[in-house]
């Protein structure tokens, strides 16, 4: 068995931010092109076909980044590996699995974690600027963490009044939970906190939807796992421009200081 | 005066990122090419110099955001603007108050919004993983906010055991506000809650450090104004390769439902 200072290999742990290649940051192409193997969940690593000749790609399905962390890293003790997210790759991506498994295994391999555009700035410059000053994110997945902690954290949150994006809105398995969550956000903000819905935010499919707490419902349909959700908080109001619905203004507090 | 559908210019609303070229997105870059006006504060100008040779270039200080967004919404009803923001833009940047400016004077111009990878991701990236799961983002600056909206949102966050990112942790107006910040994590979380401060994230000076909340204080003195400080939460903890401090590991949860 080697000691951990022969190991030849690296890892990157790359965030890919939205998806489109002029979202990818220069660094993030660099890790990939320098990397013999490519880890990810297959809907990842598409966008990044014509990057990946002459390389070993492992592509995966959902629900297997245990295994996948593993694999990486067993890879990477004599191999360039990269192991991809969308978004950054630190929220509620692979990092914190690779780490905890590099960890736990004592294996000393030179890693570096490329960030990304994570989702909830994606989304939210689609809409104008809902997350100018503080804000929370929150996943809506009960998979790994218990729905009433998740529960509690949206209440505080909500009660607190700073705009909130969630993660993971609804899928097949979860279908209640965004139901739940405006639930307990209309406990505590008024009918006219804005919402918005963004689907595969800067992608060619992209949708979204400018609505109010108080009007959720009529598009909580919309919503799928490829959708990031935000509520305004106590300050975020409606952007206009003539009658028209642009998007969601968290004013950052100027109109306190100056005339404009 | 010409009506709204006449206006030829366009605005472009873009994050740097952390502030090198190779964490600066192909689209954020496309946007300062296309543009024949680029404005921002002189920080961010200065490694963009090779894009900006033949146009108006506009670098003004920090405490000058109103007059920045009122002379870009000006240029751009006539002219292809950019105005640009360290890390995301929408992030404690210049995106909500060009557009409160745009919405107040009515001026219909196009406009884009290019979202950067955040301090907080970029930060996070260099620690480990502390930002795996639900996590907030506060600002510890009192130039807009009142400090006690701070200190209210503060207690309520380190109360529910979330990680936190304070951003503007300090600077030579406000000396104090961190210590009060980690006067109320430490009512909420153990002294053993890893606390990581980044300062210059991924550029050349960067500077990090890993330590816990019992021993913040010792470090206090390393963070100023360029310093992104992350607070883990109840499930945070240091991550370590043998006897050498690593960073930050904030488990997902998969061991509660994996054997690794």
């Amino acid at each position: 068995m080697p000691s951990h200072a022969e190991t030849t290999g690296s890892l990157a742990i790359v965030g890919l931010g939205p998806g489109k290649r002029e979202y990818i940051t220069p660094r993030a192409l660099k890790a990939i092109a320098s990397a013999g193997y490519v880890l990810g969940h297959s809907s990842y690593l598409v966008p990044l076909e014509p990057l990946l000749a002459g390389k070993q790609v492992i592509s995966s399905s959902m629900g297997k980044e245990v295994d996948r962390a593993k694999q990486a890293i067993d890879l990477a003790r004599n191999n360039h590996v990269a192991i991809v997210s969308g978004g950054d790759a630190g929220v509620y991506g692979m990092a914190s699995i690779v780490l905890e498994v590099l960890e736990h295994e004592g294996a000393d391999i030179a890693v570096e974690i490329v960030p990304g555009v994570t989702a909830a700035n994606a989304a939210a410059s689609r809409v104008g600027s809902p997350l100018s000053g503080d804000y929370a994110t929150i996943s809506l997945s009960d998979l790994l963490t218990p729905l009433e902690v998740i529960e509690e954290r949206l209440d505080a949150i909500f009660r607190l009044g700073i705009p909130v994006v969630l993660y993971n809105p609804k899928s097949r398995g979860r279908p209640h939970n965004l139901a739940l969550a405006m639930g307990l956000a209309a406990k505590h903000l008024g009918p006219d906190t804005p919402v918005a819905i963004v689907k595969n935010a800067l992608r060619d499919d992209e949708e979204t939807v400018v609505t109010t707490l108080g009007k959720i419902e009529q598009s909580m349909d919309a919503v799928d796992m490829h959708t990031t959700v935000i509520v305004g908080g106590r300050e975020s109001r409606i952007w206009r421009m003539g009658d028209d619905v642009k998007g969601i203004i968290t004013p950052r507090g100027y109109h306190r200081k100056y005339v404009y």
